[in-house]
């Protein structure tokens, strides 16, 4: 991964959040072996969602919030966008209570065959939208947006 | 998925295609849902991997062999392309021995949240090369080839 370059959309995307929402294991993966020694995201108000609280600061606040009421709350106020960051866990929860407008998914041409599934725990199927496809240095970064729901009662 | 549109990048495909193998609950699966009427491969070669043979014909062989030396052999020979058609644990088998050539995998906008890995019990981490991504409808179409496998002992 060390020597893969990734598109750069990383840079536009970024400047357009001022949230970021995350677990406990991404954020240890990120603290221990991502970005070992500076927090990657210094411009942005990072929420880690934990029960295992650490010394924080103004921009980095460990929470034991409810991840649905935590999004349903940042949501109603003003700012930009809120990035979840991972992991899998969390994303499943907030899928199944249609709390996420964009999925923004990246493709590194690697078959695993094993790990986490990105999407789980999913009670019905959610149908999306594609927004856009880029590729870029065998990298392919796939963008959709949630379908909004349609009730035959909206519909009439 | 009845009423969704694929890109038309099927018919150029299939017509390079002289051979097809699948698994049996594939088979069972093309047979009793996607084309009950009439086998949608007439003409290719098919093989279907079972050990519960049906009536076959000279398009449609069921064979009990080990896919692993089903494809080598069949690789062997001279023609078109042969496509595993599916499913998980046949190309699971395959990948295993480095029997894939070109992955070519549709994704539909549908988030299912469970089911059927496509790519499972691999012992080893895969590196693919991307050749192309195709957008249509929604659909997006990648296709992946494998790396060749280079050793020190190559290269010297």
């Amino acid at each position: 991964m060390a020597d893969l370059e990734l598109p750069d959309t990383y840079i536009s995307f970024i400047q357009n959040v001022d949230t970021i929402i995350m677990g406990q294991k991404t954020y240890h993966q990120i603290t221990t072996e991502l970005a070992k020694d500076m927090w990657p995201y210094p411009e942005q108000q990072s929420y880690i969602v934990t029960h295992r609280p650490k010394a924080q600061t103004d921009k980095l606040l460990f929470t034991d919030k409810d991840p649905v009421s935590l999004v349903t709350e940042l949501k109603k106020q003003p700012g930009k966008d809120i990035w979840i960051c991972g992991g899998a866990n969390l994303i499943a929860q907030l899928v199944e209570h249609d709390l996420i407008d964009v999925y923004q998914l990246t493709l590194i041409p690697t078959l695993l065959g094993q790990g986490i599934r990105l999407f789980s725990e999913n009670r019905a199927p959610k149908e999306l939208c594609l927004l856009r496809t880029v590729s870029q240095n065998g990298v392919v970064e796939l963008t959709y947006e949630r379908k909004k729901n349609v009730t035959t009662k909206d519909r009439s």
